[in-house]
């Protein structure tokens, strides 16, 4: 897709193999390391030591060594907002899904059998939600759920009008239906959804986690999910992943995983990705400030 | 529900059972007849020979004698709008829910499966939408579907800026990833989508269902399910109802059903009408309009 969309000035090397990336790493000044497997694409880095700028899909870039990078003077771009088209879209269906118990459904169709009853009655309508992190996901989740009348509350780390800061939703958890966690992750966010925020939910309160894995206790998670102190949660990620086939969330019917599958590039988000790169190396050339440029000391 | 809020001058009396019905109907001037088997009601219909205002919770009343009930000049009030909400959420869920595969990851929960590739990979925004029908029901897909940065276009009978008449829409099949039927069940809108209207869609098309299963030509939807002439189809009215456990539709992976469950009345829509119907017994008593009055010749 990037294949003669380059810059002349850019002297473009390809890796197609773990092992063509690492011979060509130590010549690079702008990576592009992505892959699915993290140690191979760490040791990369590792090898890069001439590199300036280091560019990737994703939008969580914990699995670096920040701090290092951060010494190293590597600018770092990630993919914030390219895949926030499918990830909003995803824990709305989510959402949806749990308000009419859509999985039912889907399984009495498996055995040619007509519900004459509904399986899940709940509306969006007229329900609350509450959106931890208002990045590019957590704004469009929230656009989406208002075309629905949600009535919708954001918390971000920013003051702003009708937000809430992180020191004040806590004391107001009791009040939604639905708590949709979109926060980067940092160890600001790491462990934000404990025991005691999950007592503090209603009984039909809903938790949807399209952020990581580790902003929620999971074990504490699965307690409230099985004593039925929350309705019921939508979990994109869990800890670790792939669950292994014998975890207890694979099997308790208000546990729904989505196996981190909003997250996975498609054509239309690499496209975008692409674009935005190939705008970057025209400010890289510049001189000017990449976008959206990491911050290594907030962690998103 | 209604016990205790009717006014004064309303002598209720209450059915349990179709005897008491048929036994009651008779005596009434305005009746509220409506349950899920429809020969006892059309009974009841035709024993209330003092009948001056028909009340249902339904919003179509195609099953009802109109034509009759237009000479005896009974006042009709459906159920239109009531569950417009459940509906209305309903369609935008099937169509994420297509849009994902989330069937596909149902199912693979149920294996204890972790899917490591997306089963579906379209997007909602910069999707492109055209909803037939533009009442309680289409109104609020709509707004539902620009949340998500879908661009709709709509068609209903009275022209109006940016929405276009029944005559058309037929010319700009071609041009939608979805089409959404919201439109009432008339002799206008029967088999409203045939053969020819499926030919015209493009191969990536969707057709989502939630008017009347008459509005489509089944056989020849099946076909072009079968054939992949059209991508998908999600179906909440079918013919007959409930589907035989050895319906093609049943087992065809791009036909989703989800068996009229989303006009089921609800705690939420139920509420809604009672409210409705207490609103008009004041309207009645005054001599006002009912709302909303059914069109009889119109047919909704």
């Amino acid at each position: 897709m990037l294949e003669g969309r380059l810059p002349e000035w850019v002297e473009a090397r390809w890796w197609l193999s773990v092992e063509e990336l690492h011979r060509l790493a130590p010549e690079a000044e702008i990576g592009w390391f992505d892959m699915h497997e993290k140690p191979p694409l760490l040791r990369a880095v590792e090898l890069a030591q001439g590199l300036k700028w280091l560019n990737s899909v994703y939008a969580g870039l914990d699995f670096l060594p920040l701090d290092e990078l951060r010494e190293r003077r590597v600018l770092l771009t990630n993919g914030t907002g390219l895949t926030a088209i499918q990830v909003s879209e995803f824990a709305v269906l989510g959402m949806l899904a749990i308000a009419k118990n859509y999985p039912a459904v889907v399984r009495a169709q498996g055995r040619h059998e007509w519900l004459s009853t509904a399986p899940g009655i709940r509306d969006l309508a007229g329900s609350k939600a509450l959106i931890l992190g208002l990045g590019a996901i957590g704004k469009r989740i929230a656009a989406a759920l208002e075309g629905f009348g949600v009535e919708v509350t954001a918390v971000r780390r920013h003051q702003a009008e009708g937000v809430l800061t992180p020191g004040e939703w806590r004391g107001r958890l009791r009040e939604f239906d639905w708590i949709v966690l979109a926060v980067p992750g940092t160890p600001e966010t790491e462990g934000m959804i404990g025991t005691g925020e999950l007592a503090a939910m209603k009984r039909e309160a809903v938790l949807v986690n399209f952020a990581r894995a580790n902003v929620v206790d999971q074990a504490a998670l699965v307690d409230a999910l099985r004593d039925r102190r929350i309705f019921a949660a939508m979990l994109d990620v869990t800890d670790p992943e792939p669950l292994p086939a014998d975890h207890p969330l694979w099997e308790l019917d208000n546990a729904h995983i989505t196996m981190h599958l909003s997250g996975i590039p498609t054509p239309q988000s690499m496209a975008r990705a692409v674009d935005r790169f190939l705008e970057n190396c025209g400010r890289y050339r510049r001189g000017e400030p990449l976008e959206p440029r990491f911050d290594v000391s907030l962690g998103y």
